[in-house]
Parts: C-alpha cells; structure tokens; sequence
C-alpha cells in the first residue's frame, strides 16, 4: 500500500484501537507493525518487509498462512449453510468434527461441548466439573487446584485458576478460591531436555504437595487444571511427562477430574497431537482451541467423558440441564476448517514432518549455548525456549526495569524475526510447516540479534 | 441427503455432541433438526422441510443466510491475511471496523477492545471498570450491580452479573458478590406498547432502588451492568427508555460505570442501531457481539470512553496495563465480514425497511389478542413476545411441569416455524430482512399453531 494509506491506518489505530495485553503507552513513539499479507510461516508489513511468524500468530497457526485448501474449506461451507443455532439444531460440520475429535483424541472421552475460545473451553470445564460432583452426590466438591505460572484465559473464572501474578493478581476480589499448587520445575537441561536427575526431582518435589493437598482436602476438590507439558504463558515452562502421570494417578486415586488445558498445546505443537500422549494419560475434560482450526478462526471444544455427561442427563424438571451456551456454539465455517485442517494433518504427514524439524532444531539450538547469558535452553517439538539472565549460574535475573526481553523483540524484527518475549523468557513457537532450512535460518537470525545487543 | 447418511450424521450427534442450554434427555426419543441448507430468512433441513428462522438463529443473523456479499468479504479477506496476531501487529479491516464502530456508535466512545463473543465481551467491561477504579485511586469501588432477570453471558464473571435464576443459582459458590437490582416491570401493554400510565409506573418503581443503592453504597460499586430496552434471556422483558436516561443520570451523579450489553440488542434488532438510542444515552461501555458480524462468525467488541482508556496508559512499570486478550482478538475475517455488514445497513437501507416490517408485525400482532390464555404481547422493532398464561387476568402462570413453551416449540416446527421459547414466553426475534409479507405469514402460522394446540 502507499505511505499515505499506511500513514492514515496507523493514524486510526492509534485513535481507536486498544491492543490486548499491551500497554498502549509502549507505543506513544512507535507504531503497531501493519500486517498486509501473510503467506506459509511469513507476514509482510505495509513496506513489504517479511518477517518468519516465530511465535505461529499467538501459538495457533498450524500450516502457515493462506493455505488453499483452508479457504477452500470456508467457501464450500458458506455454499452450503452459514452460521446456525446450536441448541434444537443440529449440522453435518459440527457432528463430523466432534466424531473425528474424539477418535484422534486421547482415549476414553465421550463428548464434545462447543465454544469459542481458549477461556471459554476452560469455563466450560469448570462449570461441568463444578456441576457433576452435584448431580452425584458430592456436593461439597466446590473447589478447584492450579498451578503457580499456569494460564488458562482472561475471563474471570479462567483467571481464578491462573498462576501467573503478573496477569492476574490484580482482580484477586472478582475471583473465586482455590487451591495454588506450586510449578514442577526442572533445574538442569542438557540438549534442551531436563537431566535425568532434574527430571526426577522436579516430579518428587511437584507431586508431593498435590498429594498432601488431597490427602487433607480432596473432599472438596472438584478438579485441578494443568497446561499439560508446557506451562505457555507462564514463561514457556516445561516438565517431564511423569508429572502428568503422577498428577492422573492422584486424581483417579482421590475422585478428582484432571482438566488438561491443551488448547495451547494441542495439534502436533509438542511433536504428538496432543501433549497428554506424551504422558500416555487420558484427562476426565480436555480443552481445546487456537490450532484447532489451524489458528485461522475462533472455535474451541471441551472435551468430557462419557460419565461426565452421564450426570446431566436426566428428565428436564430435575434441573440437571448444563446452562452454558454460546451464540456461535459449532460455528459450520469454523467447524468445516478444523475438519480440513485434520485432513492435511494426515495427508500431509503434518506430525512426521514437524518432527523432522524438531530434530533439525535442536541441534541448532546447541549454538545457544555460546552466548553467556542464554539460559536454561529447552525443547519439545515446535516449541523451544531460554531466558536472558544476568547471571545464570547464580540464577540471577536482569532487574525488571531493564526490559530485556522487549528490547530484544524490537531488534528481532529488524531481522524479520517475531520473538514476542514473556519478560525476559525468549521462545520459538513455530508453524507446523516450518522446514529444517526454516528453523536453522531462525536460529541464525537470533544468533546475530543476540550479537547485536551485545550477548556473549 | 440420502436417508442412510442423514440417520448415520443423527447417529453420531447423538453419541458425540452435546448441545449447548440441552437437557439431552430431551431428545432421547427424537433427534435434533439437522440442518442442510440456509438462504435468507429460512433454514431447511435434511429432508428439505423449510423453517423459518424466527428467532435469528439465536439473535445473530441481520442479513438472512447465505448473503453473497458476505461470502466474497470473507474470500477477499482470506487472499490478503488469514489470522494474525492483534499484540504488537495490527491490520486493515480491523482498524476500519473500530473506526467505523466509533462513528456510529452513541457519541462520547472512543476506543474498540475486540474479542470473540459475549462473554467475553463483558468480561473486558467488568475487568477493565474494575481497574479504571484502582488505576484513579478509588480501589474501594470493586462491586458490581445488575438486574433480576439479567443475563450477560456464561463465563463466571458475566454469570456473576446474571440474574436469571434458572441459569445462574447452580454457580453461586463460584461467582463474586454483586448487587441484585429489581428489573423494570411493565405491568399493561397496548399495541405491544406499554401504556404511558404503566410506563411511569414501571419506571419509578425500579429506578428508586437503584437511587437507595447508589446512596449508600456507590463508594464500592464499580459499575451497572444493563441490558438496554429489552432483558432477552430472561424473558424478553422490555421497558421503557426512561429508565435507561435515568439510569445514566444516577451513574454519572455517583461516579458509577454505566456497562450496556447490547450484544442481543444491537444493531438494528430494535428499530435504532443500538439500543441506547432510544433514550439518548451514551453508557461507559458497550458490548456488542451477535449481529456484530450480521450473524456469521464469531467476533464480539468492548466500546469505551477514553477517560477509561486513559487510565490504563502510562509507563510499563506501572504495571497498569490491560492484561486481557484471546488468541483469535481481531481476527481477520471476521473483521472483514462485520465492514462488509455495516456496509450493506447503508446501501440495502436495511434499518429503513426493518421498521416497515415492524410496523406491519405490529398490525398483525393484534390477531393474537383474541387468544385467551395469550398475555403481555410486547415488541420492540424486530423482537416481539407473549407469555402462555393459564389466567393471565390473574397473573396465573401454567404448572412448570407443564412446560407449553417446549410444547409449542414442538408443534411450531411443524408449521415451518422456530418458536424456541423461554420457559412460556414465546417471541419473534426476526432477522432485518424479513418482509411485511413474510411477518404476517409468521403470525399466520403462529395464530395456526396456537389454535391446533387448543388456545382459544
């Protein structure tokens, strides 16, 4: 586009618009980068600079941007039927995806609940979990457990169960109680994996408060709700999949649900399809959302077992009915691309070649390890991850004020990276699609940025 | 379809989906409507059964289904940008659409927050009063208050705010403290139109309550959430603009945050564009979803002062920041199709000749005054509604257990009409493009329906 038409744009974004999670004053001398076109894992501003989409849009693109077949997908939808209500009715697009849903999910989840998003699949859960313990009997199972840095959305009931301070502290009066449980943290990664020694006592010290918390207090415990393998938004944590067996076993063990909030992790972004195989457990709910529909529009499920649905169905006047709903509940356009996109999971051999990458990646990542103040370097498929650290051997961070990470995001760009940091924690969320030659180029360009800044 | 592929497409919903606001059981014996085709203002089902889609497939659709002009916005979208990131990036038809939204939203707005439905749109007005209070050192102010018969949404912040009892009590464990309000009562209706007599009345006797609270209490209150012109969930109950100008008065005498949901009223669904027109006023916030994107993809807007936006700006430190987004925030396409929607409001005149068609709803609503046991038809524009009163002389309603709304609902689809009802309050809540022909046709087969199930 031309100057004049770039000039005016921004001149109404800064007018009119408020970003999410951004402090508008950050960009009192500066301007919100104006996206005009975005192909494969590339954007392109409004002065055609391109720029690798390192973090896959906020965690949801699957198979790079502008993909035909997904266009393709909504257009034959919108052929056929637009948006229709969900409640008394019923559609071919919404039924086919649940069917598929849970015959590539984890096994033993019976039903799938629409929403739209992130927050609203994990609302969806709590209400269920919240509400089964009622209708048998349990009624004093009111309360639920989370973990310190976890994430699971902005609105007030997701914000309950999250754990990071930063995003959340603020509204403590408008949230309701619940039980903190400390972040399994490993303390040692060698090739982007933890140790074998820091895997272990990363499981030993995480799980033994979840079982004294539910040795004194499962009786009114509805659930506890965990990001499986990576804790995203709470600075791109991860721990070993035992954690997640351990956590399976203490819920199955004291009547507790596990709500595995995959909807950051789910679709192949760990290297399986979803991260719960890594731990070879199956939740009671399982949230889904972003690259469900390969991040090209809203849509999220809630999955649940079929003895959590068992416990709603009962005649109307008992009042076990789930009150929740959407307007767009299994949106047919939505529903129709999510169907698409599992399509080229498996004709494209997504996860096989994703995997190719991810192998390709960690060996590159190795060069990381030159720079000084590059800490804590880890990996799990497409997602990868180091902090910038004052001092990482006395694990010293940078003080707070110095901005570390947004200085680096800003440089990133000028070598047409996007490294959106989480304070001073840097990460890769990459595209699916992302090649070997892609993910060495990345690793490239963060190198010289590093460089630039003055890392050693 | 063929009838083997509709039973197997039946088969599966049954075994894999659950519906949104369902009692399952409810369809134990029969099956949900599954929906083949879309045009227009009417739905057809697999059998090729046609419906008119008289409640606007859950209040969303504007335009009638299948519109081209929609479709092509969404394709001409899809070759420029799929979904990109809304932190730190921006893009075309979001700005256009939050500059557009500004310019005929009630004047004195001045900043668009997007997400992706109802909920979530009120849970950005809840969040962000509740900090513009902590931000000019009122922190005190945390509490909200809202409506007996108010519902906002089913995330637990919107739940906190909802006064639809049926819905709501199940959650109270989980939902903060608010302040219930006594919601206006219109207690005579002639010509669907209160008569002035009960219009003061109801006025009086529901904003006195607000005034007490308010003087007692409005040092904690951050703000007062309100369906404007018509409660819709909760019954359909609609009142006179009055209250809404004294609401604002009392809010703007005690520093109180007016939050208008229009999410259901919005955009032209009254007779005005938004609502609050009706009574002049402009509120602190204002949530819109639904008929946002004429009714075809998800996407929802928070509307703000920018005395309210102001607060949140200052330096990063500060830690003032707005920390809320959902990955799919501005999301493109929908962007795109909401521009395309406000577009053909101008060109089709569409407001113009919704109000011909109301006007002629109106003439024919009469017909249902020589139903006995038909009381409190009331309209608004495009809405309309009655309740099923065993004596509606006496105020008598029907046993619950009864249920004549589901009742009616049943033998309506027979007649091609989607009368979802609201417990026994039956209502239109026609998309804008239905014909004068088309509306008395509607009550035809209303007057129909109600006679073969015994009405007199």
């Amino acid at each position: 586009m031309d100057q004049a038409e770039k000039r005016e744009l921004l001149r109404k974004d800064r007018q009119r618009v408020w970003h999410p999670f951004t402090q508008m004053k950050d960009y009192e001398n500066k301007d919100h980068l104006l996206i005009e076109k975005a192909e494969g894992v590339f954007l392109y501003d409004a002065d055609g600079n391109r720029y690798y989409d390192t973090v896959s849009s906020w965690w949801v693109n699957v198979h790079g941007h502008g993909h035909p077949r997904i266009k393709q997908a909504i257009v034959r939808q919108l052929d056929e039927t637009d948006h229709i209500m969900f409640s008394g009715f019923t559609h071919r697009p919404a039924i086919e995806l649940a069917d598929k849903l849970l015959a590539i999910a984890p096994p033993g989840l019976g039903k799938v609940f629409y929403s739209d998003n992130g927050s609203t699949a994990v609302e969806v859960a709590l209400k269920m979990s919240f509400q089964y313990w009622r209708h048998t009997g349990r009624p004093g199972k009111t309360k639920f457990a989370y973990l310190e840095n976890g994430y699971h959305g902005d609105t007030l009931g997701a914000v309950s169960v999250g754990g990071v301070e930063l995003f959340h502290a603020a509204f403590r009066p408008l949230l309701f109680d619940a039980y903190r449980l400390p972040a399994p943290q490993v303390r040692e990664w060698v090739d982007g994996r933890p140790t074998p020694e820091a895997a272990r006592t990363c499981v030993d010290e995480a799980i033994e408060p979840v079982r004294r918390l539910f040795e004194t207090s499962a009786g009114e415990i509805a659930g506890l709700v965990v990001e499986p393998m990576i804790q995203a938004a709470g600075g791109m944590k991860m721990h070993p999949p035992e954690y997640i067996q351990k956590l399976r076993d203490l819920c199955t063990q004291y009547d507790v649900h596990l709500i595995a909030d995959e909807v950051a992790v789910g679709f192949g972004r760990t290297g399986t399809m979803f991260a719960c195989e890594h731990a070879g457990v199956t939740p009671d709910l399982l949230c889904l959302s972003k690259g469900l529909t390969a991040g090209i529009v809203p849509l999220s499920a809630t999955l649940c077992t079929d003895r959590i649905y068992e416990a709603f169905y009962d005649d109307y006047e008992t009042l076990k009915t789930f009150f929740h709903g959407h307007s767009f509940t299994g949106n047919p356009p939505a529903c129709a691309v999510a169907l698409e996109s599992l399509r080229l999971f498996e004709e494209d051999r997504v996860l096989e070649r994703a995997r190719e990458t991810s192998e390709a990646l960690r060996v590159q990542l190795r060069r990381l390890g030159s720079f000084r103040h590059v800490a804590n370097v880890r990996q799990l498929g497409m997602v990868a991850a180091f902090e910038l650290m004052a001092d990482p051997a006395a694990g010293k961070p940078y003080p707070f004020a110095e901005r570390r990470g947004y200085k680096l995001y800003w440089e990133a760009l000028k070598e047409g990276l996007i490294l959106r940091p989480l304070g001073d924690t840097i990460y890769y969320w990459l595209p699916l699609v992302t090649t070997p030659e892609q993910a060495a180029d990345i690793v490239d360009r963060t190198c010289a940025v590093l460089g630039r800044l003055g890392y050693r």
